[in-house]
């Protein structure tokens, strides 16, 4: 749902524009794109990937085929820079190219060939994370995440709200709590717009109730996306997800990150090497003159994260991912 | 600053219009006042408690005398109807009516005697509890904040905010992180606004971000606000403050409660007791037709809280209000 391909151009929901409208984007130009991941119209580590891949191989058919392999670099570049904190997207866009030097002859098609690789990839990835993930979820509970890493976020059912696809399928009952996700409101503009669309029984908090529902009771279960994951199971997201792991932690909730693998840079040791986009003061309203501290992400540490779920299986701590 | 008195009138400043707007409201008439209340148009438990003081004598002023007391408890009635969770209000409320029973005769200028005596404390608790929380604050400190529980939650200084103001009045130097405090934002408009206006150094942040900003060292000191406090020390303050106190424990970092001895409601032996206002899903604004909790305050336990600064001096634990 987040990144279908048009013939010739990226087509991408604006999700800036939800939950009141539901607009697709058509897009060919790397600006245009560019902005497009920037002002998070498409946003998600596994989505803004598949975006930028055949986002990359939307912008080369324009491109005349001796100078390809040169541009397209260009391009990647220009793409790569838009967001520094998920790894989904240089991941991408080197497999992209890397696929293009191999190839007999580097072509446009080529590279659309390899985006829909990716995209199609990224399906199984979702279902493979839901099959590991919806066995957590037990008939009344009360599941609670943070941001949207859902269908919005990927090609598919998400990650983090895969699992609950897949427990929901099989029938089981079940309350997701959603937190607002402050300052962008993805938990309340697109995971409860998503889950309720899907028929899921949705429950929309501010982030700085999470505390007292969890004291409450309703809260069984945690389950977040990541954008990037060090090698000894760190784990960036959303910022607000360390703080809802350090309150698990104290209300003996387990807490579970679900990603794909390619979220994981084993390059990183830990979690203190992940780079944390801080953004527009802008984005979050303060009375006028007031300073204001944005930073997008935080980084959860190993020790408290009960689980990784990937479409290669439920990893337990230790972790190392080599 | 939140509950001067017009002759006549009740005269306070409607706080849903802050930042944008300065605008006064002069209310004489009990639905009105009621209704401002429950906007939140004025807010803060002692600033309830002296605007309820302060709104029953302008209503009085109306009565003929021979039904004044009759109609007085009539008044204090729908006014104490108007929030459950601040115990100030009645506690402002039975010590006019009180007042009036005790007068040689009951005259709406008794009303208003006790109300002015009631702010007039106010203001000297504000003062009081300044000076007792002030040297907490060392120079070159990062201090986080919830809520506002400031000048404009009180008759002066405010409460969590008074060592604030006492502090930087004796020339220390120190950065206040101002968390935004959804869903109403009295944080970013209200807090960020009048420390800002006051010349204190202030940032404001999501209270999604608390947790990241203790874990970078920023916060060396935390103080809140409290609407009620149980004997054993147990304080309800607006949501999110339970969130807080749970992290700051996680991170080291001394978590203090400021409010009056009129907060102190000795009657519950533990803060279970305290009743939590759940207030309109419409205040947080989610997806069409998603459900919303909106619980409006939180009870953080008394082994959370390092120590508790009423006018009385800085009380440490184990708490045994009486």
């Amino acid at each position: 749902e987040g990144v279908p391909l048009l013939p010739g151009k990226l087509r991408i929901i604006d999700q800036t524009r939800l939950p009141q409208e539901l607009v697709y984007l058509e897009l060919d130009d790397v600006d245009e794109i560019v902005a497009a991941i920037r002002r998070l119209s498409v946003r998600g580590a596994p989505a803004i990937g598949c975006a930028a891949a055949l986002g990359l191989a939307a912008c080369a058919q324009h491109l005349e085929e001796k100078e390809l392999l040169e541009k397209a670099q260009e391009i990647a570049d220009q793409l790569a820079a838009s967001r520094p904190t998920a790894v989904n997207l240089f991941w991408a866009l080197e497999r992209c190219l890397s696929h293009l030097t191999r190839c007999d002859k580097a072509t446009a098609e080529e590279l659309v060939r390899e985006g829909l690789a990716i995209l199609e990839e990224d399906i199984q990835m979702c279902r493979a994370i839901g099959s590991h993930g919806a066995p957590l979820i037990k008939e009344g509970m009360g599941v609670l995440t943070h941001c949207n890493a859902g269908a919005l976020a990927t090609g598919d059912f998400g990650t983090a709200l895969s699992p609950m696809y897949v427990a929901h399928t099989a029938g089981r009952k079940f309350t997701v709590y959603s937190d607002e996700t402050r300052p962008l409101n993805q938990g309340s503009r697109l995971t409860a717009w998503e889950l309720q669309r899907a028929g899921i029984d949705v429950v929309t908090i501010c982030d700085n109730m999470a505390a007292q529902v969890m004291k409450e009771g309703r809260i069984d279960l945690i389950i977040v996306g990541s954008d990037r994951i060090a090698a000894n199971g760190d784990a960036a997201n959303k910022i607000g997800t360390y703080g809802l792991a350090v309150l698990a932690k104290h209300h003996g909730i387990p807490f579970y990150v679900a990603a794909p693998t390619s979220t994981i840079d084993s390059s990183l040791a830990t979690g203190d090497l992940i780079p944390i986009e801080i953004r527009d003061p802008a984005e979050v309203g303060a009375a006028e003159g007031v300073r204001v501290y944005n930073p997008a992400f935080d980084v959860t540490p190993n020790e408290l994260i009960s689980g990784i779920i990937t479409e290669g299986g439920l990893h337990r701590p230790p972790y190392g991912f080599a």
